[in-house]
């Protein structure tokens, strides 16, 4: 740590704020990124957020803020600077059941707000797979999606209201629940999804909704995607927002998640679909309707879990494929979105391409299909974990050419951070880029807010 | 209208795009606010859009966008140059089933996007009492809530994508109906809620929902605003997603609809709610599930309707409210939001202290308790239609006082316009209005966009 830096630092943090070494802190966790900071900090207060933003703006030097740092696109790794580690801050502060609302501190555990909601009998839906370590903050700063967003939304439709610390110190501050209020341009959204170059979120408000008290899941085997999304279209219309999950796995993905997890494949197919309807009113029912309604409509390659050690099972082969998928090697990944009626054009689109450019390349896909989300993960035969990096921008180019022509984006729900920022443009204008840099340079005029990451 | 403008604007525009007269476009709904213009046009095509917004810039020339023109803030009323009306932009662009969007033009009436989505057996939920002729474009401008945003929430939650033409004519287009995208900062929540600021919204993808099959609706009394809450948090316990609705009326407010509508009142109480579960299954038992749950928990002062007919008989009492009033003489409007836990602390102190500040002042309470708004109407005994505003200023402060004492806004969803310019300070930072500045100078630098709204 540099030592007049951290000489200044001890005028307004306490010894226990200021962290010697933390090497964790400074590498991505998908160890792509290895960074380096002048200070570690790990304030236990909004105050010492505040003066720490005001030193460091007067002194123009980098902040990079972190939660749990488990990001996958390298927003929370710092090039110089101060990383400022947010997990001390972790209080709830308040919930409030009439608005339907809790108040917490941006550092808090994903994890601990669900139960934090559930212990007031609500739900705080917000699920993905790191929720055991993620922070709210973090969640906020790439506009989290993860399981339930086809019912709920992403991070940005739960959050009612915003705790900020602006790069020159100042608090901006809207805690109160207002489900509505329509004063000037939205400010909020701006800072959700920002990967914090704008600010230091430092709490937030978020919606809560009522628990589900029956819980239905089933695995669907079909032959293909304009299969699955018939099926989602179907059950979307039939049991509306009871329906939270729609999972789609490919043969190649569930296999590889299959023997990782010593599980055996709950139907045989093509494409497999792990749906899950909830509803926060018993009903002895809603399980009989859905077989009943697959049924009726060609879908009896299926299976239901009977209980929850079985829905345990089912959701374990669908979780396990981002691990399973380790065993091929190195990969190139991607976060994409397309509009779900072209799905299955996007998918045969791209592999055919991919085909054609590298051949023999392995193609795990599987992801939120409900919400129009996939993980598309390319595995290039024989190449080595280092080695996999040269192909990136060829194996890039292919995908998001054809995520693009099919009306995606590039970035589904894990953010731009460094990975993507040479895609903005092919996602934003020219126009667009334009204004964003306005928004920053008005807030951060000394660029110190994470620097190096979102913008190209 | 000025003649070398008229004579411009032939260039680009046909001649039943250009308007000769149409004194309508130029007064308010609430007959407040009176401007003028020097061209009324009524552009056919997104591209004669461009054209006249490319015009403007060059010259300078102010623009006014304007959709069914029912805003309440005078936000659409223009001072000089041309008053954009987008009425005949007014398609159906396309409905997609699988991604529950439906993509419209801005100029649309806000009904007959809820039919077109109706025919396609889906639900596009805002629903407002001008919906007969408001516009898409206009709600999405303000921001627009009305009754049904406890469960869908307000405009905003709404838009999955926007088009957008730039004050330089400039075309900003992203109508992909993507649920996850997270690529830089959020601009479509820049232009949503701008009231014409930033912009010309001219065409939107709006999410679709499960039609409605079961609905229930009950009318309950109770003696007070806290058992008003106290019924609310029940109710979306147990019905969660199922309250579409819970609307409140005082007793003055219900005897004055009551007298106007010639309908008795359902209950005696001081405090009036109306509230509607809706199922998108068709469910025999909802209604008696709702009344056993009243009554287990004493609030059996309650009718609930047993047909349509009868609904819309308790609907009509709620709606004519706004119409009822008028016969109370001039009133001073507010249209604000609290934390519902502070409704009661906010309806007792500001009532308190009206009536010190004006004796004998009458308040007509109603609105959407379930999302916190309300509809907060104060009559001045004695006054005239023309000495109500020599009071404006005073009352406002009295009433905004008790808004922001229990943490709420001056503007829930009406917007900023003309009328609450002033009070935007009083809600937002010096910080932030200094970043809507920035954003308005990168995207307006001649301040052509509707100038004089919404910043003070």
């Amino acid at each position: 740590m540099s030592s007049h830096i951290k000489a200044a630092l001890r005028q307004f943090l306490n010894a226990d704020e200021i962290i010697e070494s933390a090497p964790q802190w400074l590498t991505d966790q998908r160890c792509r990124y290895s960074g380096r900071a002048d200070a570690l900090v790990q304030p236990k207060s909004i105050n010492a957020v505040q003066q720490l933003m005001r030193f460091c703006f007067q002194n123009k030097i980098p902040v990079t803020p972190q939660g749990g740092n488990t990001g996958l696109c390298g927003a929370a790794v710092p090039d110089g600077g101060v990383l400022l580690n947010l997990s001390k801050l972790n209080r709830i502060r308040s919930i409030n059941l009439a608005d339907n609302a809790i108040t917490v501190d941006a550092g808090i555990v994903l994890q601990a707000v669900q139960q934090a909601a559930a212990a007031a009998g609500r739900l705080f839906p917000l699920s993905l797979a790191s929720e055991g370590s993620c922070q709210i903050g973090g969640n906020i700063a790439c506009n989290a999606g993860g399981l339930n967003v086809l019912r709920y939304g992403t991070m940005r439709d739960l959050v009612l209201g915003l705790e900020v610390v602006l790069p020159n110190g100042e608090l901006v501050q809207h805690l109160h629940p207002l489900h509505k209020n329509t004063t000037g341009y939205d400010l909020r959204h701006l800072f959700i999804g920002s990967e914090g170059t704008l600010g230091v979120v430092t709490g937030a408000v978020l919606k809560l909704f009522a628990l589900p008290k029956t819980v239905e899941t089933v695995w669907v085997g079909v032959d293909s995607i304009e299969q699955a999304v018939a099926l989602l279209t179907l059950v979307q219309g039939v049991f509306a927002e009871r329906l939270c999950s729609f999972e789609l796995a490919g043969r190649f993905a569930l296999a590889l998640s299959s023997d990782f997890s010593r599980i055996g494949k709950p139907v045989d197919a093509s494409w497999h679909i792990l749906l899950e309807l909830a509803d926060s009113m018993e009903s002895g029912s809603l399980g009989e309707e859905l077989a009943e309604l697959l049924l009726a409509h060609g879908f009896g390659n299926a299976v239901a879990a009977q209980s929850e050690t079985e829905r345990r099972v089912l959701w374990t082969l669908r979780e396990n494929i981002s691990a399973a998928q380790r065993n091929l090697g190195a990969s190139i990944k991607h976060d994409i979105a397309v509009p779900i009626a072209r799905a299955a054009e996007f998918v045969a689109g791209c592999e055919s391409a991919l085909q054609t450019a590298f051949p023999g390349i392995k193609i795990v896909v599987f992801g939120h299909l409900g919400d129009g989300s996939l993980h598309y993960n390319t595995f290039l035969p024989g190449v080595s974990d280092n080695g996999v990096y040269e192909y990136e921008d060829a194996v890039n180019t292919v995908v998001y050419e054809n995520v693009l022509a099919c009306g995606g984006t590039v970035a589904a729900e894990h953010g731009i951070g460094m990975v993507k920022k040479q895609w903005l443009p092919s996602v934003r204008s020219a126009a667009e880029i334009a204004l964003m840099r306005a928004v920053k340079a008005e807030l951060d005029p000394h660029n110190i807010m994470n620097p190096g990451k979102l913008l190209p």
